[in-house]
């Protein structure tokens, strides 16, 4: 391998903006692989992509992404924009023997999830997705945590994913209600959690779904009023073998704003974690002196891989961006052929598979196995 | 009504000592209403009996509480025996026209309960049921918050009780893994949160409920294993009209040692409360500066009723015992006809009703009505 | 001794009604011990201590304090007065032979104090203050880890004591502001918190204090504005013998109910705690894997030595009251002769002390040594 | 200005990698200003300069700083270098009419720090500290707050910085216990909080010191001990005119690993803050109805500034690594004559005179005006 390698965004965004910032920094992080260089951006104008490009330091600038596609230059294409543009891109990003790395989720229908995955099986290249919260030192530490039976044998899992920005009922009617971009939290939402749940737990074997909508319709900008079609809540009972388990989420959840809370409990203890307090694990053992058993809270540190890398102090906290930068050398290392931790295509299919299993629960009202 | 009151009491382990202390202290703290005589207590052996009435200071003890009921100086009688008998006792002393006030839950079996609510309703006589988590100041302000429209239209709910005196899958076999104690941490348990939610949300509708078993055996004395017959774990989708919600209860949760968690989500805010720590709750409110929202955590003080009767400092805190003085300033109230904040046989009937339309819904693997 | 122990009350305000409730649930919450008898119960009227009488289950009531001492069924005295009045009532009672529980603080000026631990000395009474937040079951816990070296040798101690009912400075001038009541938070709060040096760390060997006046004037019924006298913070550096602290009180500390926080460092573990959260304990010990260390939560139970005798299950909390029954237990171990864990008059006399050294050091702005 | 500025770095360890990965993606973050060239780096060996140089992306590696400082290329010099190297490297720089960017606390000796000012103030380029926690956005949220009257008029503070990388007894001596390495907490740790301080409360008054050291001795190497010659405790009590207030600095605190906790009380309300949860302030006001008063957690969000040029998202969370990119564009702020949020070198100096009247305050057992 060169030393170094070339890098392709399509969307500028907010994702876009954390995937310029990771191939920027994830050099100096952890100090090795191949150095990235910003070869090529493509935004929906020219206009735009130049623009960007002058912030994030890309070489080139294309008001249509097929150019990026085709540029020699670019190794890896960042993919970044709306869902519904996802399939398309990646497939023709693999197709054309790039690398990919693509925001979750794959794609609104379970048939273009199936197309990306058909297609990066078939191309032998690496194709991701950007599950970043599996990459948390706190979340990693979980899995090692478990690995080692520090809480023992795993026999119930309770997780829930809020946030508030659709819970202000008077908000306009947008297209994250129309049905058009999927089930509502269950897409747009659970896909996180049941990223964590894979890592941690293992497959899902058998759900149960309820959706529901806490606001019926919501104002438009003609002064009028329009059914909701998606679910801004749902609901669900599961099962890993014999691990029950609920899964909530919540996107009109009043005052949470970027929680994604954890509650794992064994048979010689109990770990709890929030995201927004992302630099922070709880661990319960039963052992020791039982007048001073409680939960620990562990703060992140250079001893949670790979915080070090950031920072040689514990307690000091990384960021959010920082999970991106992670990923990031995930992706590097997985194209170097060496052990990643990433959620790949085929990774990412199964949880598709999963969510669309769970519309089908809520719709038939019964037990559905994925 | 005389300027005192008549108190039996049945049973004088956990609760009943409870029940003695709350009699015991419910004029000086309230200071209104008859002064309780301690009449008489009832054990299972008159060794016992005197022992304790020494201690809670009743004037007379037996051996049989038979005799206890038949006392005319008895005018209300605590039942705090385990479960099954309190069909018995709380029949027989309304029909001798006593007042009860019964630990819950009513009764292991539905018809039980049944007769109990009936004799209740022909007696005339006050009737009610332990349920002192109701009674906590903050649950109060919690009901006056969503009344007074603080959190706008409730359209979701989350509560989970906790505790994890089964956690440990090496504890000896014991009559509750047996099936005969009913259905688990269902009956064990539930009924808590639903007293709560009665008091809070409403009545449910509709409930799917599934429960499971962390541990397959349990060690037994003879150094063999017995199977478990109970599941320590329920965990129930449910509908309160248009507000969703999931009720998840664990008795086999290492860490956690009197969780009831509440999460209330409205249309202009959201509502936090953890029994564990009964003091405070948290409310989040959609308005004011945008940049100064958050949860806010407020601390009991006087002007959180009736903890004033306590305290009449803030932040001081209440504890578990005190709520069941205030149960007994209820139960009081309602002798005296007025207005009382309780749950009576009939009330403790319905939670009854739903906890086996619950098991239904878990071997039927369907939504039921209750 | 006797079965039963004869109880007068002088005072009915926040802390006589305390007082009340201690002495009729000790019996029941320890089952050991002598009956206490409510006696005789005093205020400032006869009307109002018929009253309180009846509402307290008290045998007899009058208008005059002096009547209860002369009482001969009386055998202790609970003085729960304002400050100015205890040593004359102190002293009355224990020159008539009885036993005295005496709310803190001892008096405004250091001659009383000293006139009362003199007394207290002759009578060969039992003579006590009323410092309840050292009967904390947390507090208690944290004494047994120190003295089992959980955290090694303490060499550093943080405390603070906040409340808000002084941060108001539009609210009224009242006697708390006036000279004549005192320093300020410097007398009328760092008590409790020497009183927790005291039984956690030693005997203050060194102190430094400034006192500060949040609000300079405020204002009066005339609707004018009357210069404030006293101190609502204090801030004092200290130590004892090598271990360093610092103390920090201040009754304007808007949003602070009853906080008494501590910080205890050693050399090989760190205590937390709160008393706002009395239930609760943080303890992190520098042991064990390094990547699972943290602060640990304990939660008060039944393994926290007296929550026993008040519920028999962890995690459902103590509150402020109970403080106050095991303080009363307490005493009466006391007067039985047995060891028992109080402030008696002679160390309540050290911490009067303590607090006038402190307002020396901050008229002098040098070290004092008290 | 041109569309890109010179940038070099002298020295690579913790605060270096800092330096190199805010120059890296401040333009991508903040997408104004020239884009920073990384033109040259030093390292104490050619060897581990260009080792560096190609981790960070730098364009030259030199083993000698000074080849640096003659660079033409360089505009603005990062120097990250112990601190006794900082009079030297930053004097040169700032001779050579390169802007500096020098990491705290200035220098060991105070004459050094006052060089370090005049040649700053001679050259007429900017000069800036490292004090990157007045960047967080949690923290210009404080100062908004105090600016808008939401707590009314300060009138106390307490601040505390705490870890425990000196907290092991037995950890081997090392040059943070020598003298020559300065007092020890106070000028190691104080100049952070004092940099708060600063910027939220205004100019320190008065000074009331003492410092401590937990342990008296440490083992060396060749299996003795030596004498701790540095205190890893200070406590100090001081004013900003009216305004009382408490620091304490403790790294022998074991638990802590980065706290900085603020405590602000004003007339109308409360703030607190930890830097442990940097994303996290806590407000209090006195207003509204009172019986749903507390303390608001508040979490980091777009609209607390500027945040938002990280992530659009609130709730996800910066860390430690984004407050240097945030100082970095001010600093370039700073350069282009725009107003700018840093502490320069004459502000610096400000804060190393008030660590030296703390010692001479310790050492006089007097009040000290800096």
């Amino acid at each position: 391998m060169s030393d170094t390698i070339g890098v392709g965004l399509i969307g500028t965004g907010y994702m876009g903006k954390c995937h310029a910032l990771a191939w920027t920094s994830v050099k100096a992080v952890f100090g090795d692989g191949p150095r990235p260089r910003l070869r090529h951006l493509a935004e929906a104008s020219t206009d735009l992509a130049e623009r960007r490009a002058g912030e994030f330091g890309f070489e080139r600038a294309s008001g249509d992404w097929r150019q990026l596609i085709d540029d020699p230059q670019v190794d890896v294409v960042s993919i970044t924009t709306p869902n519904a543009f996802h399939a398309e891109m990646a497939v023709a990003a693999l197709e054309a023997g790039k690398h990919v790395w693509c925001e979750k989720p794959m794609a609104v229908h379970l048939a273009d999830a199936e197309r990306m995955e058909a297609a990066a099986r078939r191309s032998g290249r690496v194709a991701i997705l950007g599950y970043n919260y599996i990459q948390s030192p706190m979340v990693r530490q979980i899995e090692e945590l478990i690995g080692q039976g520090a809480i023992g044998t795993v026999n119930h899992v309770r997780i829930e994913m809020d946030e508030d920005f659709m819970a202000d009922p008077e908000a306009q009617f947008y297209w994250k209600s129309e049905a058009s971009s999927g089930y509502g939290a269950l897409d747009d939402f659970a896909v996180h959690p049941l990223s964590l749940i894979r890592v941690l737990i293992g497959e899902l074997t058998r759900v149960f779904a309820q959706q529901a909508k806490p606001y019926d319709s919501r104002p438009t900008q003609g002064g009028g009023r329009r059914a909701v079609e998606t679910f801004d809540i749902a609901n669900v009972l599961f099962e890993v073998g014999d691990v029950s388990g609920i899964l909530a989420v919540n996107r009109s959840a009043w005052g949470r704003k970027g929680r994604i809370a954890l509650q794992i409990f064994g048979s010689a203890g109990s770990i709890l974690y929030d995201q927004e307090r992302m630099n922070e694990l709880q661990i319960y053992r039963a052992s020791g002196a039982a007048a001073g058993q409680g939960f620990t809270t562990v703060l992140a540190g250079p001893l949670h891989k790979p915080y070090d890398r950031f920072i040689p102090a514990p307690g000091h906290g990384l960021g959010f961006n920082d999970l991106k930068i992670i990923e990031c050398h995930e992706l590097l290392r997985a194209i170097r052929g060496e052990p990643a931790r990433v959620i790949d295509f085929s990774a990412g299919l199964g949880i598709e598979r999963i969510v669309h299993a769970m519309a089908r629960s809520h719709r038939d009202e019964r037990w559905v196995r994925p």
